[in-house]
This record gives structure tokens, sequence and C-alpha cells, in this order.
């Protein structure tokens, strides 16, 4: 079954193909014509700036628009759009008897492989970021919160032009780095605690995503091997990184050089990035048919955690090439 | 058909019932008991912190508990749910000889009404706001650019506790202001400019929301004068404002009060408010069968925009009581 057209609502998935960032909107492709369709707080800027036609957000000018479309039968949406969002464009198709099919991830696959003015962009997001680090790398302390760090990062790339934050950093203290998802709080750093960073920016649209260990002090003999392990299983990844390679093999690779570490890491090995933190493909030993493409970005990030004790985790941003990757960050050591 | 339980999947939702900050998870809810599922990045979390016994998030542990629940046969989800999250799950309903049934927002519907808890939550969330309000209005200075002042309220609210914004500031200055969800830039404030200030923070997983509008020096009497037909339009909403209204009242009140201008009104009059910025109900025509409920918060936003020219809007953040309304805020004028 062939598909004559899409219909997209996601919103990052509007800003990706018209440049425009609306909280919500429609766009109806089709091999003959691509129309926007937009609510009335947007009709301003989508006139000024898309570059389809536009039209009101609703049923009927959707059924007019499919009805003009003779020739077109088969349409695809994302089965990551709500039950209910599906459910109010369907009868729609129906009436003007067009068919939908339901993709997993349609968009996020063609947003996977990157173009060089994306590239571009990535890498500015991933300079910046490397400044908010170099930056609260100065700031570990005695007696300083994990919130404050986190604040510190926060301001300070914002004050440089980021927009906003990949997400909410992850600075873990001591025993809290053994949570993978930790919420920073109170915690106040102290001498012989690991840190663990895990820090993201979003500069004109396009995030990242990095994180770095430091040792603050002498940590225990537990956790310096352990860093030992992920480090380990970190640059095994990187080796299979490159264009045509089995996104699984990733997973295997640093699975093997974990060795009987293996059943700390409690996440997936990484993940694509771009417009979203996260994006297809995710690095897990599920993709076993999927292989890596030129220009894809993805971060690589292995990590152990011991319960009660500490966690490891080292993670870079890496976009692939024909013969193997290129890294948006410099290697550091604990 | 009566529902014996509920699988719930939205990373708000289960906060709301387990206090847990979760990017995933699966509650399923009966009336016999309450299972949380979560994956591994978050088992000690989860376990330390559950009200509900944990168990490992996979389609094979909640086969295990639907299998266990002998007596149960209809389950709901909500709509709001992706297509693929309805996927995963359906199969292993069908496998346990149980149904599934979808509901619009039924979580937002339980969450609409807040405890008292809630509601001291909500003020201190909102007091928060104000204090950010009366930084950045301070601030207000020929020459000031729109992103500076709301990253000024952004750094201000979080240094004062913030978790996070409840969403990007709005800060747009003269014609910048008809565009009522405008993203700050780098325009720079003017004699004579109107000020249209859209703030709101998160403090302790509770979000706030208002609208000012400041008169930088003297603007144009139009502008002056759709000021003063949106503070007419929203004292007549508020007047509506109580438990057992019809919510639709409130915006055909508003319209009436705004005339011949009501064609500039391109937005709904307002909406829920909790643990998301935009919760259930939205204050609009559409809801002619639903009132207000004793411990709904709302807000009351009605704005009015002229291409080109700029816009108003003003937006208060308010409990329903019994005999009408508590307001979070202080009246302000330009």
């Amino acid at each position: 079954m062939g598909i004559d057209g899409f219909i997209i609502e996601n919103p990052i998935d509007i800003a990706y193909f018209t440049s425009l960032k609306l909280s919500r909107g429609r766009l109806l492709i089709s091999k003959r014509a691509v129309v926007l369709f937009v609510d009335g707080r947007y009709t301003i800027q989508a006139k000024k700036g898309s570059p389809f036609p536009v039209k009101k957000l609703g049923n009927d000018e959707l059924g007019a628009v499919l009805k003009s479309w003779v020739g077109t039968k088969y349409f695809g949406f994302d089965t990551g759009l709500s039950i209910a969002a599906h459910q109010s464009f369907k009868s729609i198709f129906t009436k003007h008897k067009k068919k939908l099919k339901g993709f997993d991830q349609p968009t996020l696959k063609v947003r996977a492989v990157k173009d060089s003015k994306e590239l571009v962009a990535l890498k500015k997001s991933a300079g910046l970021l490397w400044k908010g680090f170099e930056h609260i790398r100065k700031k570990l302390k005695e007696g300083v919160s994990e919130i404050e760090i986190s604040r510190e990062f926060e301001f300070y790339v914002k004050k440089l032009g980021a927009e906003a934050l990949s997400f909410e950093p992850i600075v873990a203290f001591g025993e809290n780095s053994a949570l993978p998802h930790y919420h920073s709080g109170a915690r106040k750093l102290k001498k012989g605690d690991v840190v663990l960073l895990d820090i993201g920016v979003v500069l004109n649209g396009y995030a990242s995503d990095m994180t770095r260990i430091v040792f603050f002090g002498k940590v225990s003999k537990q956790i310096e091997e352990l860093y030992q392990v992920v480090k380990s299983a970190h640059k095994a990844a990187l080796q299979k990184c490159m264009a045509g390679e089995v996104v699984a093999n990733l997973d295997k690779a640093a699975r093997k050089a974990m060795g009987k570490e293996e059943k700390h890491f409690v996440h997936a090995l990484g993940h694509g990035i771009g417009l979203n933190v996260h994006e297809y493909p995710r690095i897990s030993s599920e993709l076993r048919k999927v292989k890596l493409e030129e220009g894809m970005v993805i971060t690589i990030e292995p990590g152990l955690y011991l319960p009660g004790i500490g966690g490891i985790r080292y993670e870079d941003m890496i976009v692939i090439t024909k013969t193997g990757y290129r890294n948006f960050f410099k290697e550091t050591r604990p």
C-alpha cells in the first residue's frame, strides 16, 4: 500500500517542516501540496512565516482540502499521536473516502539523519553546553549544593543565549549518583564524593546532551574501578560507530566490556538527538535490524549504578560518518 | 457499564496519585488494589517512596497482576494516551479477558477539584509568581529587551525556589503584544509602549499563571480603550464565578462585555490549573453542561488583539467557592 499523504500534529514535527514554533497545529502533506492549519493564536505568525498555504485549524477546513485533493486515498499518521487527536480527524478522512494508516515514529525516522545545517546547529548547541560544563566544574567546592550547581549551569548558558535546557540538569553528589534520573537537591558536596553531571542545552531549537564524572578528592577504590569499566564500555561502543553498523551491536559491545558489572546497567546505551533530546533511534538491543546511517546524531552513555554507594555514567554526542564518527565533545578524566 | 479499574500512564497523573516524579511508569488501579510499574531507572526511588506495591514495568508483569485480579473485567484508559501506548498494553488485557474503554481526560476531571493541601501549594506558587512580577515591573526601563525581562523573571523566581516556570514567559512590547503566544525577543522597550507580561512558576509541583499589562509612558488612546474593554470583560466573567454556574456562561458574559471588539478575542477565556498549567476545565463556550465546583482553580484571561498595533490580556487565577471565588492575585492598573 502506497501512501499518498501524511497528517502531522506534533508541534516539533511542524517546526521541523515549517520552521514555525506553534504549540498546536496540523500539517497535511501530499505529493502535490502541503497545507498548514493553525488556530487564531497563530494566524499572524503563520501567514508571515509559513512556507506553505495557511488555513484555519478545523475539521471543515480539513475536509475541504481532502475533498479537493482528487486522486489521493491513503494517508499516514504517527501512532505517537494521542487517541483523542486521532479520533478528532478520523471521521473527516472517512467522510471523504480516504484511508488512514498508523506508523511508528515516521517523522522521527526522517529526522534521524541530519543535514549539514542541522549539524552546524547541533555543534553550536554542544559548544555552548561545553562552556557551561567548564564553568560549573570550577564551581565544585566543599559545601556547595547540587541545586546550586544545577542553577549555576542553567543561568550561565541562558545568559549566553540558550533558549532552554534539554532537561533539568542532573547534578548528583556521592551516593545520589546511583539514581540514573535523580532530581538535584540540597545535598552538599564533600571531600571524597563522586560527582555526576548530566547536562544539556537547547540553542536555535537544537538540543545537546552530555554526562561527565568528576572525582572531588579521593573516591573509594570501588568507584574508581567502576569508572574504568564504564569508560571501557564507552570505548567499545564507539568502536562500533560507523555507517552500516547494526544498532544492537553497539549495546552488545558495551555490555561485553562491562563483564560481570553488566547487571548494574539499567537503561539504554543512548538515543538519537536533534530538535528533541530523545529521538530515533534508541540505542538498545531491540534494534537488531536497524543500521546506523551517515548523518545520524546519537549519544553513547553507558552507566553502572551501585544502590546506596554511587554510580558512573559517561556520555558523548557523536555524528555517524561513512567510516566512523565525529565526537561533539572532548574526553575528560575524573 | 461499570468500571472495575483504570490504567494510568501519564507521568503527572502518576505524580498526583503517588507523589513520585517519574518520566515513565504505569499505575494499575482497581477497587481492591493499586500497583505501580516502573523501569530500572526508578526502582530504588519507587520502592522507597511509593504508597503502593512496586513491580517491574513490563507486559508479563502487567499480565500477572490482571490475571490475579479475579472478578475484574472493565478497565478504563485516558484517550490522551498515545495510540502506541494503547497498542502496547491492549493485547495483554485481551489475553486476560478484560475489556478496555477510553475516557476523555478522566484523571484531569478528578484533578480539577483541589483539596486544601493543593490550594495551599497553589497559593504559594502564586505568591512566588507575584514576587517575580513585582521584581520585573521595576526593571522596565527604556532600552531593556523583552528577553532580558523574561530571563530576569526566570532567574529571580528560580533563585527563590521555583523548580521551573509554568511556561516560557511572554514578555511582549508594543505591537508584539498583539501576538497572543509570542516568543520574547530582542525588541527594546520605548516610551509609549504597552507591555504585556504573561508569567508563571512551578513550586512544589504546582503551577501558577498570571497576565498583567503595564503602560510604559503614554500609550495610544486606542490601546487605553482596549484595556478598559478587557477589564470590563474580566469583571463580567468574575461575577459569574461561583459553584454551580455553567462554564459556558463565563465565556458568554465576557463576550457580551466586549461588545463590537469581541471579534478580536481569539482564544479561550481560561483554563483549570494545578500540577499542569493547562488542566480541565477549558473555560469556553463548548462546556454548556459542565458546572463550576467548589475547589476548582481556574484562570480568567480575556484578551483582545489588534494585529500590527497591540494587544491586551488580563489574567487572574481564582479558586471557586460556594458563594463566589477567591482571587490569588491583586488588581493592578496599567
